[in-house]
């Protein structure tokens, strides 16, 4: 079942050395649109994943998230017939991606000079924390290592207090979906041209990317602005940010012409064209007062979601903070496929998120499923390089094929 | 200055309905890497965020962070002789990418069916919060509200405390880049089959693919672990988070094979096999003294810098927690161009957010600049649809054509 299956990207040919978050996501999505990717995992041990989220015997489900419709070929790579397997497919790929520290790519005989002599329209993409350049570019790096160094990080929490940091894959998905665009446009330049090139994304870079107001408006002040953590609201608007209900929390976001609505549902037309309340700088001047006041009256339902249910009758943009636990039931996100329940052969059927992308031509998501290590050994070199079952069988007994049951 | 350059890009033509910040992401990456962007902005007002971030003069750098290298064709979309000159463009384009609330462009008269009456291999990719399915769809929406649903604001903050919001546009902005994703592969299957399509991505979508082990961790524990908000601290790995230091913060990432170092940078071999702190599970179940351990340490030396320094020298993941204001001279930051100084012809010299996507064929940021209102009113119509001066002249003295020096 890992493909290829038809879909957006179908035909597409992906040589796949990444490990852990970032770079898997790159290829993650590539498979979920039908590309052929091939993981190259390590021997013995592959990918470091392997190891993780363990909750279902000896499978890792952070690995089977994560590496979803890939083919499995797991080399011994320090072996030399194991990197003449790679040098040997390297000319039947589009694409290389990796995310291995800076440097070391190169090190391993695979650096993009490399590459190019074995295939000179090769497109290579390098993920990496803190990018290939650059003073920074040789530390050891993680997604909160470079968030912290985005800025990012200093802006969550209250004004003074500790800052946080969102327990999430925010920077490393989003930089895998980086690479992704930026192979892709690449490939479309190597339509037009026959060129290739060597792609460089950070984590750094995609954390300070996502900047929304902060970087303009402490360059452009002079310095007068400095952006900070304040609490679990926007500093340039009002309301805007987490409010406490009944048995729970809300985001409510009623600024500029939403005010109007949240004083109907509050029943408080007074407050409309207040002179402090009526404009989101007299409310942001006085916040805690704003605060206070949407507080008090939240306490009055009996419910948090009572309290979304008569925001949304009104057309005020709110939303339930859902635990993780609710999410998994929520009928919208079951509708939507936001969270989707797999089928694992080794560890039966859990829920992981959902391909985010929803293209008309293709409504239903791929059947995909990961791959035991090596499990794609054979497949992979007798169908991209024609090996003969005996060499295939001999290289197995030399331990430079490798593979394990999960 | 507004193009189209020669970049990955070059020759594809996108013609642009989106306000705010996700959708004119989607837009502002194609025109990043050399697309023909024209953005079309209602008159009279244009892009609501043409009112926020006003640091200089009439001219909001919001908006000119969001739509550098763009063209600007300001028209009145409720007068027929706006919406023919839209019809005659979409047959010239690639693609269209909007993000009204669902349902709103096809009420304008501009849904897919449509479209392809007008193009019948059209790309539309529809941005939105929620997404365009679902029983939610409907719903006002704003990255924070797609925040809270997605479950990720739950895990942001202390145990049973108030859940932050990071005020930055990571949902929006990586929701963009999602989208984008989706239409260059649209294109590679429009290029290999003749078909288009709709694309729909959400930003609750984009949130929940971020979740890393909270959500399998959930599920296939049957419920038993109920992942939730616990300190500025990962729950599965530790040391991993935010530690006090002296006069500030910093990040550091010491689990598995890290510790070793951490242990050789603090000068105590005797814990690198300590029955106790040894091991990830034994330094998780005493998280509270593996802190306490971290922030005594960090208190000897001078300055949160000098404990960064001291810590890269053993090669322990760390990163100082840097404000907006320190990430805008910081030497690695502005050697990679992940702060980027831009010059706008009407505010004059700020600095923004950096390209994220670095190619080794376009080595330079593309020169680009964000239009004023209408600016290319006359060039569009006249480069795509071949329209006379005179023609151009009357639509607008009727208004129908608008254009603003800002």
């Amino acid at each position: 079942m890992a493909g290829p299956f038809e879909h957006v990207l179908t035909g597409l040919k992906v040589l796949d050395f990444t490990r852990a978050l970032a770079g898997p996501t790159v290829t993650r999505m590539f498979a979920e649109m039908g590309a052929d990717v091939i993981k190259v995992e390590s021997a013995p041990n592959g990918d470091l994943t392997r190891r993780m989220s363990k909750l279902r015997g000896e499978r890792s489900l952070y690995y089977v998230q994560q590496n979803l419709g890939k083919k499995s070929l797991c080399v011994d790579l320090r072996d030399p017939r194991g990197m003449a397997l790679i040098a040997a497919l390297v000319p039947k790929v589009d694409v290389v991606v990796e995310n291995f520290k800076p440097g070391t790519f190169d090190a391993m005989g695979l650096g993009y000079d490399r590459l190019k002599l074995l295939r000179e329209d090769i497109i290579l993409c390098s993920i990496s924390a803190l990018g290939q350049s650059g003073p920074l570019a040789h530390l050891p790096g993680y997604d909160f290592i470079a968030q912290g160094y985005s800025g990012v990080t200093s802006l969550i929490g209250d004004a003074g207090g500790t800052p946080y940091i969102p327990p999430v894959g925010m920077g490393d998905v989003s930089t895998g979906v980086h690479g992704a665009l930026a192979v892709l446009a690449a490939l479309r330049h190597r339509d037009r041209t026959g060129r290739g090139q060597h792609i460089d994304v950070g984590l750094l870079d995609v954390y300070y990317h996502c900047h929304e107001v902060t970087v303009h408006q402490a360059s452009a002040s002079g310095g007068e602005i400095k952006p900070t953590r304040n609490g679990p609201h926007l500093n340039y608007i009002c309301p805007a940010g987490v409010f406490r209900a009944a048995e729970g929390w809300v985001v409510i976001m009623a600024f500029l012409h939403h005010w109007r609505d949240l004083c109907a549902a509050m029943g408080r037309p007074d407050l409309v064209d207040d002179p402090v309340f009526g404009n989101d700088a007299g409310r942001l001047a006085h916040r805690d007062e704003v605060v206070a006041l949407l507080e008090a009256w939240l306490a009055t339902f009996s419910s948090r979601d009572a309290a979304i249910e008569h925001l949304h009758r009104h057309q005020v943009p709110a939303s339930p903070v859902l635990s993780i636990e609710e999410t998994l039931t929520h009928p919208h996100l079951r509708a939507r496929g936001t969270v989707r329940r797999i089928t694992d052969p080794v560890a039966g059927s859990f829920d992981i998120p959902g391909m985010p992308l929803k293209f008309s031509e293709f409504p239903d998501d791929l059947p995909l499923t990961a791959p035991t290590m090596g499990q794609h050994n054979a497949e992979v070199l007798r169908e991209f390089l024609g090996l003969p079952e005996e060499e295939i069988a001999a290289l197995e007994a030399a331990q430079v094929l490798q593979q394990k049951p999960h």
